[in-house]
């Protein structure tokens, strides 16, 4: 029975709450940060400083801009101590959820400043494993999940450029020793277990350097970067010729769609199937590819160049345009896959060819097992939906996996067991080996069980294009699902 | 003073050597074949059978098409004993000269016939080596000299298929051990001294396979092919359709004009700058080549593929036209120097990249003396006239030097210090390291003061195509030789 009065007191308290000038102050951001509340938390601004720039001596991370999931979470951890930081952990536990919920909001939406705008130039053993990782250690580049500048992916992969050097150090020690918990499969612990103590100490550097206050980087070994080097180019004037394609190449195949816009217009870049910039050595290296063309393809039913076969990436993994053969954006990404191949032998098949076998699941995949695996592994980096997600500063950082920017239904990609062997001998990204096999089929299947473009040899029909190029394939091209067939998007006809 | 009457004498003699039947039966070829001459030489059909197919099952050559000059020079040879061999001189010395004109001129006009026509195809020793040579032991493949079955190249490289196997096994047998002169440079004795009994044996019954009659390989170890086999190409039905396009990117190489018609119509093929299929150590090996592309290359300003670079072996060495990039041709032609440097390592510059070098000579490079080394070490094979020569089959064998089918003004070769480096290293062919380092640039000046077609790059003038292509080069393009100025052939525009 519906008895009204029930209702009366939680009403009256709830709008005392809402409208008392007491308790909007307590929620008040603005007043939090600059004066603390009235239940106890101090100002933010003690440590963090009056515009929340952080401590660049100490250990106190700027906290301007940094993304509003990421500060929740970072909040409640330090509250409940699954983060061990025993001054948050008072400053968080008199905050309430109303406070913290107010405080990431208001926090995210301020600009950062106080940063320079080009990454650090000279040479150090940070910038390296920042920049380009070791892929031998298994470490990937840091910038390939924070964003090329360190800038952060929303909503739970945070900005570290301009961070003090201390604060950095001292977080990547934290994971190192399983003292901070990332809550998703570990991925920053597992990177952290293989840095040594000199590299923390230069990546940590690196980044304090893309702060414009130099105090940021105090402690430092060696001059990262002085503020009259940025926006030079410096050791560019010495590079040979060959070096500048060769980098030119590297940029194209880093980010295609911003290198090479007029043959791939969609979300993914070569180095979405080709990880770590082609080095990886269990996601078809460049290394391994680059030696043994002229092949026969059995695809192309002919023998085919290493070019030619780039043409086919673009046509479609990328989904976009082949450039001609000799196009500069050709040659640069041949020299560059040259490059990677230095000293490899010609012609001889290295086993990290392709990707690695995997063994058939003991279970027929399945779509609800697959959206399990997907929903708690993958949507992380590749979002709720697959449309893959993009930094801070709007650069794309983890590609679309299916939908209009994806690759398409003639992908190799696009079978999901090619999918499936590489899912499991690479994902999660830096937690490689944490799926089992049947998860790695699941989620295969689960992600091939949703549009993408169509196959540019598409003809006549789906069913003539299924008979034609995926018959004997495990592609599910023209397979229903929930009565949606497959392969029922329009041949996109690009410019 | 003029004393008439000591005419008559001599004049009466010679008109009765012209006139007496009996002269005349003396210098009738047919004659002396079946019959002899009257001042004692036996018929020549008692050894060498009446048809002069030689006998298969002796050491006794067939005669039939051999070419006029080399038997002209072997009876002369015979006769005064450079060329040892007791029978062939006793009959030698009851010819004279007319008669051994007559003879070679009857003798080289015949057909040849009882031969199959197609090469060995039964995989042995001497078909590697008479096809492919051994280019780490600098043993050429026979057929580059001999012509493409071994046909022979007139005037003094004899025709060697079809020629019974005691027969060739002796006389590699004597160049190996000096009894046998060959009176160019010892050409075949450099050749005969690398081969094994092994590979004496093996390839003398490679030639002998040519003869439709199977006596002509007796004693030879190992079937070197059935008659049913020829015409067929067994092996090449299991071949993969990758060695497929490699052959074929063999064949181009080898002979591009019969291979690429399209693409390259004058008298040179890839391999005549890069002898020996591309393996040669001292000739800008495919192997030491294809690892090191794409490169910066300083002619064409930028980081080029190999299959751009081999574009311009098209344009300016072929004085051809380059297939587009992605050409089956072209593809083909990459497919086999990947093949060739098999097991290379990517992107490492090996010593034996490009022609070796040299230095600088004494004297200033001279055309009377560089057209003296011409006359004697390269007219034997490239021709009195530099045009190169043709087998017995018609089938190019030796380059021409300049002219028309010559490689243009825009060719490395042009530059006369790139032919001094390549003369040096490698000529005469089989006999390299004979010519002193001024006899190399003396021929190399004399070989590029000659005219050759147009530089594509031609502009304007031959002054300003001078001033933009030649002029901190080693080329001869537009100066003067004996009035005439180098270069100015019209630009030829081929369809």
């Amino acid at each position: 029975m519906f008895e009204p009065y029930r209702l009366v007191l939680p009403i009256v308290w709830l709008m005392s709450i809402l409208m008392s000038p007491l308790a909007r102050s307590q929620s008040d951001p603005a007043t939090i940060i600059a004066t603390g509340n009235n239940r106890g938390a101090p100002a933010c601004s003690q440590c963090h400083g009056a515009d929340l720039n952080g401590s660049p001596a100490a250990q106190i991370p700027g906290l301007r801009g940094q993304s509003q999931a990421y500060l929740v979470e970072q909040l409640q951890n330090f509250a409940d101590g699954k983060r061990h930081n025993p001054l948050m952990q008072m400053v968080a536990s008199h905050l309430d959820e109303a406070d913290i919920h107010a405080l990431a909001q208001y926090i995210s939406s301020m600009p950062i400043h106080n940063l320079v705008s080009h990454r650090p130039k000279v040479p150090s053993l940070g910038k390296m494993l920042a920049e380009e990782g070791d892929p031998v250690a298994h470490i990937p580049a840091c910038l390939s999940c924070h964003g090329p500048y360190g800038e952060g992916v929303a909503p739970y992969i945070p900005f570290v450029y301009g961070q003090p050097a201390p604060y950095l150090r001292t977080q990547l020690n934290a994971w190192h020793g399983g003292q901070r918990p990332d809550g998703f499969g570990r991925l920053m612990n597992n990177i952290a277990l293989r840095l040594s103590p000199e590299m923390i100490e230069s990546v940590s550097c690196y980044f304090a350097a893309f702060s414009a206050d130099q105090k940021a980087t105090s402690g430092c070994p060696i001059p990262v970067a002085s503020h009259t080097d940025l926006g030079q180019e410096p050791e560019n004037q010495v590079k040979s010729m060959q070096q500048k394609i060769i980098d030119q190449g590297q940029r194209i195949f880093d980010d295609t769609p911003a290198n090479a816009s007029a043959y791939a217009w969609g979300g993914l870049s070569c180095q979405n199937c080709h990880l770590d910039h082609g080095l990886r050595a269990e996601s078809a290296p460049l290394w391994a590819a680059y030696p043994i063309y002229p092949l026969y393809r059995k695809k192309n039913s002919r023998v085919i160049t290493f070019a030619q076969r780039m043409q086919n990436c673009f046509v479609y993994s990328l989904n976009g345009k082949a450039p001609v053969l000799g196009d500069p954006i050709m040659v640069a990404l041949e020299a560059y896959a040259q490059h990677v191949a230095h000293g490899q032998k010609i012609g001889v098949f290295l086993p990290q060819h392709g990707y690695p076998p995997l063994s058939k699941p003991a279970l027929v995949p399945d779509m609800q097992r697959g959206q399990q695996v997907f929903v708690q592994h993958c949507a992380l980096c590749h979002g709720n939906n697959g449309e893959g997600r993009r930094s801070h500063l709007n650069f794309r950082v983890f590609p679309p996996l299916w939908g209009d920017d994806s690759y398409n239904w003639g992908a190799g990609m696009s079978r999901y067991g090619t999918l499936a062997r590489f899912v499991f001998a690479n994902m999660p990204y830096t937690a490689a080996g944490t799926l089992s096999n049947q998860q790695a089929w699941d989620v295969a299947y689960f992600v091939d069980a949703h549009e993408r473009p169509q196959d540019p040899r598409y003809t006549e029909s789906v069913m003539q294009t299924q008979k034609l190029y995926h018959q004997q394939t495990d592609s599910l091209y023209g397979q229903f699902i929930s009565e949606h067939q497959l392969g029922s998007m329009p041949l996109d006809i690009h410019p």
